[in-house]
């Protein structure tokens, strides 16, 4: 076989370019419904088109230190990836870490070209491109490169970049801000189908984190759960932080996941220890005086609010002390979307550049 | 001319329709390009098309004591009217008030059929139909209906059917539901785009209500201003509420638009006395205080909040006290609409039926 970057001129023909726009759009599905599984190592998806354009093989990356998604794809196609197209949502890397470098793996199957959305920005494994275009594979970079980076490779990206794990902050309110009635009672601001969207966010990432007063005062699990209350099968991993003593007999405590306690109420120090934990995306569902903190750091990469058509004229807002004083020193956001959930309204929203610290 | 339903069998044609459909979208912004100047009558277009579904007239409602649409419309058809079809957003009045019944004058055109889009729920006013269809026009009502009822006409229909004005809470808050910062700056939270449309809503109500807190903290104008900062021709009411003393230099006591105080806390007691000076659509733009006493006592008939994607984490809510203890006493509101107002999430939400006056 010649994998002479010549001989893939076939894979710049239309049919088989539009093939392959699907299959990056499946690659990017599949990495997407990996999240929360893969950490330290990115949520890949990649597919196998054989040299006519047809799905072979599909993938993505395993728990570690399971395989990466181009082995996958390609233990699917077997002989058919001979002279075909890999379609994967990152660079292939061409390291040896906990596996061999899927560049080897690649050009052991005789794979004749390669496109892929988003750049490996980890110094080790940069260079994959080059390595399969000095042995005369056909690459290309940048396809869906914005839905995949801004999608399943974001929190890992951001780590990468900043060596932190990615934020994202959520919270539920009523429409004049309110996480509790003047009580304490909060059971429920927001609709059904809002706090089954929480469940799922839970349930793609690594780490949730509390602060001791969410703990003492509303005893919550942290766990993620189906529409039957079922327990899914990978819990996040629990954590609390803060200096209060938490009852031994804490909801957070139990065996249904693992739980962490920093006895600190500095998000950078939580940070670092979760980094090196291996933990890359961070679900931040602490009270007012945890966000607060976190807001206050730069160390919110996102905010995920539910905000519920309720009004309550009282009670503790979503987010205390954030270090502003005047109109001047507020922190502004960049709204990322506003959509419908339930009866509720979602709100995302992003730094706006140069703060929050992407 | 004959007049009778049988001869008006060419109104109902597919092509007469058509046109009829395009004279009440005309009409309904001939309507609502009124709107704020009417009061107390409802802002009402009327569109003449003559028996070929042609326009010849169009018109609204004059300030009181002017006339009414449907003799502006016909005004300006002149004899084209005769045997033509009169399309009017509200069903026409038969009642002599400040000005002589639109039945009588829709007769004395000769008009032959006549289409409107919501029903007149006013006691002395309603059978204009009847008197239409006794005379032998053929009448048919529903137009639009909804779009009209929800749009131009609700202050006023809010107004026939309590006897009060219908108000509208606006407030501009951060995402974390703060009007301003720690030490009372608020200048501004929200941004060019949703302070603009705030001077728009302000243009089409009768009425802006404050507190006197808010005159003593901000010591706001409450004036409408166009984009060069230049005062609109016609200006609405300024209401002050409230038993502290305002200053006398305040600026909402200055020569550019009347101002009402009224020395109380009690909102009905304020909605009954602008009532009585005609007032129909009322724009709440008090702090959390006056809020607070509305929605406790389910004065309010809308919000609308502008949402700045912006964190504060201290100062002043949007809502102060409203009765509120516990979470089940919280009161539930419905989305009407979800828009982006430039940078800024604009939120509208109406009453669940059964509170808040509706």
């Amino acid at each position: 076989m010649n994998t002479s970057a010549a001989s893939a001129s076939w894979a710049h023909e239309p049919e088989i370019r539009k093939a392959v726009e699907a299959a990056m759009e499946t690659a990017l599905e599949l990495s997407d419904g990996v999240r929360g599984t893969t950490s330290p190592n990115p949520p890949v998806g990649a597919v196998i088109l054989d040299s006519r354009g047809r799905r072979v093989g599909a993938g993505a990356t395993q728990p570690p230190p399971g395989p990466h998604a181009e082995v996958m794809a390609l233990r699917e196609a077997g002989e058919r990836a001979r002279g075909g197209i890999a379609v994967v949502t990152l660079e292939p890397c061409s390291h040896y870490g906990r596996t061999p470098p899927c560049t080897r793996a690649l050009l052991a199957a005789g794979i004749a070209a390669v496109r892929f959305a988003v750049s490996d920005p980890h110094p080790a494994a940069s260079g994959g491109a080059e390595v399969l275009r000095a042995a005369g594979v056909d690459v290309e970079g940048g396809l869906l490169a914005s839905r995949v980076a801004e999608g399943p490779l974001r929190a890992w990206l951001h780590r990468e970049r900043t060596g932190r794990p990615h934020v994202t902050w959520k919270y539920a309110a009523s429409l004049d801000g309110r996480i509790a009635a003047a009580d304490g009672t909060s059971r429920w601001i927001s609709g059904p189908t809002s706090r089954a969207e929480v469940h799922a966010l839970r349930a793609r990432v690594d780490a949730v984190v509390v602060g001791t007063g969410t703990v003492l005062a509303d005893d919550p699990w942290l766990t993620v759960r189906d529409a039957d209350g079922e327990l899914a099968p990978r819990q996040p991993l629990r954590v609390v932080m803060g200096t209060r003593g938490i009852p031994a007999g804490a909801r957070v405590l139990d065996s249904t996941a693992e739980t962490v306690v920093f006895a600190t109420h500095d998000p950078g120090e939580v940070l670092a220890g979760l980094a090196e934990r291996g933990v890359v995306d961070v679900l931040l569902e602490g009270g007012p005086t945890v966000a607060g903190a976190f807001v206050a750091a730069g160390l919110v990469d996102r905010i995920v609010a539910y905000v519920a058509p309720t009004l309550l004229g009282a009670g503790p807002a979503a987010l205390g002390d954030a270090g502003v004083s005047t109109i001047t020193e507020a922190h502004r956001w960049r709204l990322e979307g506003v959509t419908m959930s339930g009866e509720d309204v979602r709100i995302s929203a992003v730094p706006v550049t140069g703060e929050g610290g992407d």
